[in-house]
């Protein structure tokens, strides 16, 4: 499928006035805005801008509520579970980050589990607001059912995404941000497009049996755990799906497994709720609650060089740091613009003639 | 092979016996104890008495300090890092959970980074420790480095266990409890008696190729992460492993990656330390420093029924809650006994003999 490349600041201003539109304020207009375009800036096109209409129509349906009231309903020094009320996760989750941040300056760490919010986007964004303060970054969040665990043909767990962000020296941070599930669903998504097949041991049928057709998620298929069978570890996949989902839904008071409300606007969510909305789980350690910042760095460098270094497969592939890929697309990104696939454009500018906004032109 | 069956006591007697004869005290020598047969009761033998021999030959070594003094060197209300004064990391661990549970009684969470330890057994005794006290218990270490990155054919890193617990109301704990690579090393070493061939994903051999020759280990061959390859998500268990390498040991000032001292006595550690010992890091976060314990319990007791009874694959096969097959272990054991391997029982009784203890009597 033809992209075009349009760009950052086309996007954002796009993007910003959608939301605005939609009845955010200024502030959560931007920072909104600025989470879906740091995602398509790092590569994870299935995350950015490409999800714009997701939140416009849970928001027709009064799923997202633009101008939510988000607070703090019980806290330690250290620990805090916030509300949502029902706000976009773009701006739930940053909130819920600072307010990680604010506890670790106080007494080394904060830890805040959130209930009554929606997707958050990418989880590497929330870490890495840590990562600037000098502190250790985790974000995690559960989502929509669409991965059976071991030994089950249903759908209980999201993609439900780990994130890790560690701050280096005279190197970019080092971060682990994972589907807990053996690929991601925006990877399913490209092959749907694309019409090919997927490796064996991402989805599974309806019956249980391994498939390599990315459409069989709509006949009743589900995706599988990282891991992909018993016999690779798929348990531990689901082990570490089940950790995102207790962490962010049980302790917070969000739904769970399969009561997860769905992204998609036409599924309804379950009319059994377990609690309010999505779960997310962030926290913050600071480096010096531990050793001095420029030993950890300095450590975390050394760290870096000797992974680089490693005995490669073959001559010309070095062991890529967790985090690099995004960090190549970002700055490539900055220079040529962000591709953007031809329906996610046209897709967009519906949404620019409903709300009366300017259209992304495609330059001929 | 053969293996007979030892009431607990028994075991915990001998095992005991040879802590007290290497000079542990008496409070030491029963805690490492502890782990050790906790670990052989929940049917995980590779971390029970099967590895006492070990422990005594790196203590031959003088690479292990049995009367250490375990302290905290750098603390803020929530954090810490110990050094473990290369003490069993038996008798570490527990000292920096204990650090870490009285943090989150005080501030609502603990986090503690451990230097200079050693081999601290199953992760899971750790972090039920938190658990018991209705906390949310982590516990991560570092290891010998048998795990070779993505792309890369070197051993790099240890089959570094990541252990998330949490306490349910009337059903038992939920415990991933995993190493981070596609296989745990003792089922290669289960393997490797039985001279039976593994599952292509576990191994490569010194070139990079799949095998299913569990023996590659010893001929320069390395565990694969967890994902196996990188189609199925390698990437993301070298991601895991490297989370737990930085928390575990960049973080409390111990050696990381392929410089993490080898448990077996005969290699000798790198002459080029970057940090002391092994690392550890623990965690505890109090449930109430979120929601009310009582709540939390009755959702995740519902979030366990509910994935109890997911549609399975087949029929007779019900989903496994983590943790629950080494409670089934647990519960058997502590009626039956625990099962020892031939060649282990004539292991131990050779550490009787040297320590002039009494030896284990084979029933006839």
């Amino acid at each position: 499928m033809a992209s075009y490349n349009f760009p950052e600041t086309t996007l954002r201003s796009f993007t910003n006035n959608v939301f605005l539109k939609m009845g955010c304020s200024a502030e959560h207009a931007m920072l909104a805005t600025d989470v879906l375009i740091r995602s398509d800036l790092r590569g994870i096109d299935s995350h950015g801008v490409a999800r714009l209409n997701g939140y416009v129509r849970l928001w027709e349906k009064k799923r997202i509520n633009t101008s939510p009231d988000i607070r703090i309903v019980h806290e330690t020094p250290s620990t805090a579970t916030i509300d949502g009320d029902s706000g976009l996760g773009l701006v739930v989750a940053p909130f819920a980050m600072k307010v990680a941040i604010e506890k670790a300056e106080k007494v080394g760490s904060g830890w805040v589990s959130v209930r009554n919010s929606n997707h958050f986007g990418i989880a590497g964004y929330h870490a890495l607001m840590a990562v600037e303060r000098d502190m250790i970054g985790f974000a995690m969040t559960n989502a929509s059912p669409l991965v059976a665990p071991t030994f089950s043909v249903e759908r209980m767990l999201g993609t439900n995404p780990m994130c890790y962000a560690f701050p280096a020296g005279k190197y970019p941070p080092v971060i682990v941000d994972m589907a807990t599930s053996a690929a991601a669903n925006g990877k399913l998504e490209i092959a749907q497009r694309a019409h090919k097949s997927v490796p064996g041991g991402w989805i599974q049928d309806s019956k249980g049996a391994i498939s390599e057709d990315p459409h069989e998620l709509k006949n009743g298929g589900s995706l599988l755990p990282l891991g992909s069978d018993r016999d690779h570890g798929s348990h531990k996949g689901f082990g570490l799906s089940a950790t995102v989902d207790i962490l962010s839904a049980v302790l917070s008071g969000a739904n769970y497994g399969p009561w997860a409300p769905p992204f998609v606007a036409f599924l309804e969510p379950p009319s059994d709720p377990v609690g309010q909305g999505l779960g997310h789980f962030l926290g913050a350690m600071r480096v010096d609650g531990f050793r001095p910042v420029d030993e950890f760095k300095s450590h975390l460098d050394n760290w870096i060089e000797r992974f680089k270094s490693a005995r490669p497969v073959s001559g010309d592939q070095q062991v890529i740091i967790p985090g690099e890929p995004e960090l190549i697309a970002e700055k490539e990104r900055k220079v040529t613009g962000i591709p953007i696939v031809e329906s996610v454009v046209n897709d967009l500018n519906e949404l620019a003639l409903k709300f009366g906004i300017k259209q992304l032109k495609i330059a001929p």
